[in-house]
């Protein structure tokens, strides 16, 4: 083992692991594979070779709303005015603007979805974002809104010819409370940039995922993103104090609130988290941020059973309990395909059906040690896990993160992957996999050579939460795999009272399923919402509900 | 010292201070207060001599609502018909039912609300709840939303003579999964039942406040209450994961559900979340629920400055980290006055202006221990505060707890309270009670005698949260009192953008405030979704906005 120490010995005497004091704790999350991620989003979006299938091919059912007006010159020059500088504008109605300028708004890093748009904004301020929207209410011209763009669900991209509003140049962290740990940020802050400028004053931002080096904080907020540290921090609902935000009518939702105690009236922010620019569009955010960790340690473990993976999820509860930040699930599918395309050498010497990855995060290096040492111990004694590494430093942090957060990256291999991001009870999680796995391999559809569309079925995710990632890997995207997945999958999940969208969101890819996971009476109040603050209808259409 | 030990001697040998394992933790939080307060409320009930105003006499400004029906012995028939059985109404309008019968639903513990309400509701399931609701819509009768009726603001004591939907009968825990720690209970479930519910099983409910032997879970959640743990699990919309609710028109809004992670539309029900019953009443909640921490720490300690319980604050944040679970603030007027009032010996030997109580819970008795000393050193070493003790057992803890959560019962000793709940930066906390203190005593209404209708003025509160409670203790409410407050509380909690309620809610007590801390824009986004749920505007009027 190059990069971690046998468990078995580790067990045997004082574990020693990486120790990470605040000062540069900033560096001791994983961020390899997020990088790498990010590396590739830029290499596939200005690659022309790659671009995705128009979104209107995909989804030929979906029709242009007739009402919405088509983007004339005079719309482009108020804009031009408004926004006083030409690089605010991307603008391919007036301007000859080449696909390659155009493709990373029109298009996503996983080339599913592909959008016509010809204009794009790019407000410096929420006065600016108000005019912007204004207007296109009061003219009809359909708007997306737009930060890092690297959703899952296209729920960024446009579909036809709208307008994308992008928060990347609303950059700024505006306000921050070193006793509190209250930031305000502008909601075209990068995470990680916020994460970085949080980390110098011992703080961190209370969400991670693997997109954090492009993803703003205004589209995480918009998409209620949850990622890695949801089971320790808690959702957005409740980390988010405050939301400033523009309704289509350029009415500014001034919830901007720097407290963590507020009863006067109606949460009203909680609607745009989560409503994935629907309604109105995230300008700022105000949020409560915790202590960084000074100690972050990190285990990975075989399992022979879905079962055992379950009891040691209630052993680091019980054991780990307030330290315990990530508890993250995958099954040998997942982790085979990573090995085989990034080439590298396994984590444990032995192959099991299941494995985990379990982190800690928190105050006091020492203790944090010896609550992981007894629960390793409990769980090798009783037979729980059969093998595991515990992280010695940095480096080993980082390759075990990789080999956790490289699953999607390796998935996509080899041409495509159906992608379901779904939350299920506990004890059912992992069958649908299996059963998924049982139907592909029934139609015929998976095997080694290209004459299979499948090459494999994999399920991992974040455990802790009961949010499961069901992957299947493709060569091609082909309807008779679309036929065996949809929609039993969805099916499946309506039955044991799952979610067809854990963190992901709705999009375009979820909108016509959300009827598995909401009654008929929540779709229907939710439409009442959508009409009550965009009676046009002119936010982020084609999408959602 | 009769009850816990100097800190200084505890400071240079090892601390042993109460370990409690999950098996008795139900019984490790101090509820001795709690329980004083519950049977308070109980006595002032049930004694005619205590009777409060009407509120209609408070304020004579509000005037009946004359869409509103009267009451007739045909609504009466329908609802004796509905109901089945004779326990589930109190009917003053056909039947002859004393005052004291009808006290406890027409008054308020503090003496603050009386309504005129002469028909009480106590349905049993979410279907008569719909039911009644619908044919109170139907027929214009107004509706109060009911709990165990522990509420500050007056929010769910009627004004006229609005029917009282109780949710007393609806008390059953309908699910809960001992993997993912989530509970599902109706409204009328009892906090303190719940969290014994919970403790058998190693699991804490994420609320904790002084009325927990009455209050309902549904009011909590109705009235968004903030309490005593929220420092540690964060607030109810983060925790709470589902609500099934009734709006005025019958709908039972489904959405009870029981995952962490659900992204599959607008979270509608963040809205009854702090909506005081306002939209539609909440029949059941789906709680996450957190490991029940296997240690409790208390200590109490003396200091010579606000600035120095912020450092204090500061460095708790930093030693104690994630197991701090309660940062409780109070002022030697606060702490002179139960110690007044109570005749028990002091905690500590000298007096000092100023007073902190510090919880941790966490998982490993030990290590809490370590951590507890290390912060208590550094306080004591570097001279942020200049005496204190650490519970050695659970008496301590409970003694020690019932120094904070007697103060409100203590400071009604006199005859009344002036309640302010406020949210303000940390930095300016305190200033708002010497502030308030000043103007008082310049107006000549302080003093040790009868002829002064004041008391004193005293401040305490969940700094760990930003949240004061300034309480003016009176004896006698006097409108020259309410004249050097009012505005001036508010407009001092606007300047420093506060909020006028941190935890309490609305009610009716702040319902012509909620301008001090909300924008005409909010407020009139806030109408805008009364308006959509509750056109008639029968749910819980004369209040909230």
């Amino acid at each position: 083992m190059s990069c971690s120490s046998r468990l078995t010995p580790v067990l045997r005497r004082t574990i020693a692991p990486c120790l990470l004091r605040s000062a540069n704790a900033s560096n001791c999350v994983p961020c390899a594979a997020r990088r790498i991620s990010s590396t590739a989003t830029r290499r596939l979006r200005t690659s022309p070779r790659r671009c995705a299938k128009f979104t209107t091919d995909t989804y030929p059912e979906i029709k242009r709303d007739p009402r919405f007006a088509q983007i004339t010159k005079e719309h482009v020059a108020f804009f031009r005015e408004l926004l006083g500088k030409d690089s605010a504008l991307v603008d391919g109605v007036t301007a000859d603007v080449s696909l390659e300028d155009m493709e990373p708004y029109n298009g996503d890093w996983m080339r599913k979805y592909r959008g016509h748009c010809k204009l794009v904004l790019k407000p410096g301020s929420t006065e600016e974002v108000s005019k912007i929207l204004k207007y296109c209410n009061d003219n009809m011209l359909a708007v997306v809104p737009q930060g890092g763009n690297t959703g899952l669900v296209g729920g960024s991209i446009p579909v036809f010819d709208e307008i994308v509003v992008n928060t990347s140049r609303m950059n700024k962290i505006r306000f921050f409370d070193e006793v509190s740990g209250v930031l305000v940020a502008d909601a075209g802050v990068i995470l990680e940039v916020a994460d970085q400028f949080l980390a110098e004053k011992g703080y961190i931002f209370p969400l991670d995922l693997g997109a954090k080096g492009s993803c703003h904080i205004g589209g995480n907020v918009a998409t209620n993103a949850g990622g890695l540290r949801l089971l320790r921090y808690g959702s957005l609902h409740g980390t988010v104090l405050g939301i400033e935000a523009v309704l289509p009518d350029g009415t500014i939702v001034d919830d901007l609130g720097r407290l963590r105690k507020n009863n006067t009236g109606y949460d009203l922010k909680q609607l745009f988290i989560g409503g994935e620019g629907t309604i109105g569009m995230i300008t700022a955010v105000s949020i409560h941020c915790p202590q960084r960790p000074k100690a972050v340690n990190v285990a990975y473990l075989g399992a022979e059973s879905y079962e055992q993976l379950q009891q040691a999820f209630r052993e680091a509860k019980n054991h780990l309990s307030e330290i315990l930040s990530a508890f993250e699930m995958m099954d040998s599918y997942s982790q085979d395909l990573v090995y085989k395309v990034r080439q590298n050498k396994r984590l444990l010497e032995g192959e099991y059906p299941f494995y985990c990855l379990i982190e800690t995060s928190g105050s006091n290096p020492t203790h944090d040690s010896e609550k992981l040492e007894a629960f390793l111990d409990q769980l090798m004694t009783e037979g729980i896990v059969s093998d595991g590494v515990v992280a010695q430093d940095e480096t080993q942090i980082k390759s075990m993160w990789a080999q956790r957060e490289g699953v999607p990256e390796c998935l996509g291999h080899w041409g495509g992957v159906y992608k379901y991001d779904v939350s299920i009870p506990l004890s059912d999680l992992y069958r649908l996999v299996d059963e998924t796995r049982e139907r592909i391999e029934k139609a015929g559809l998976k095997g080694d050579t290209d004459e299979f569309p499948v090459v494999e079925v994999a399920g991992y995710g974040h455990m802790g939460d009961s949010n499961l990632h069901l992957n299947v890997a493709v060569r091609r995207y082909d309807k008779r795999v679309e036929e065996v997945l949809e929609p039993f999958v969805y099916e499946w999940i309506s039955k044991v009272n799952g979610s067809i969208s854990a963190e992901h969101g709705l999009g375009i890819a979820k909108k016509n399923y959300i009827g598995f996971s909401r009654s008929e009476t929540m779709i229907n109040l939710m439409k009442q919402i959508k009409a009550l603050y965009d009676p046009n209808g002119i936010m982020n259409p084609y999408k959602y509900l």
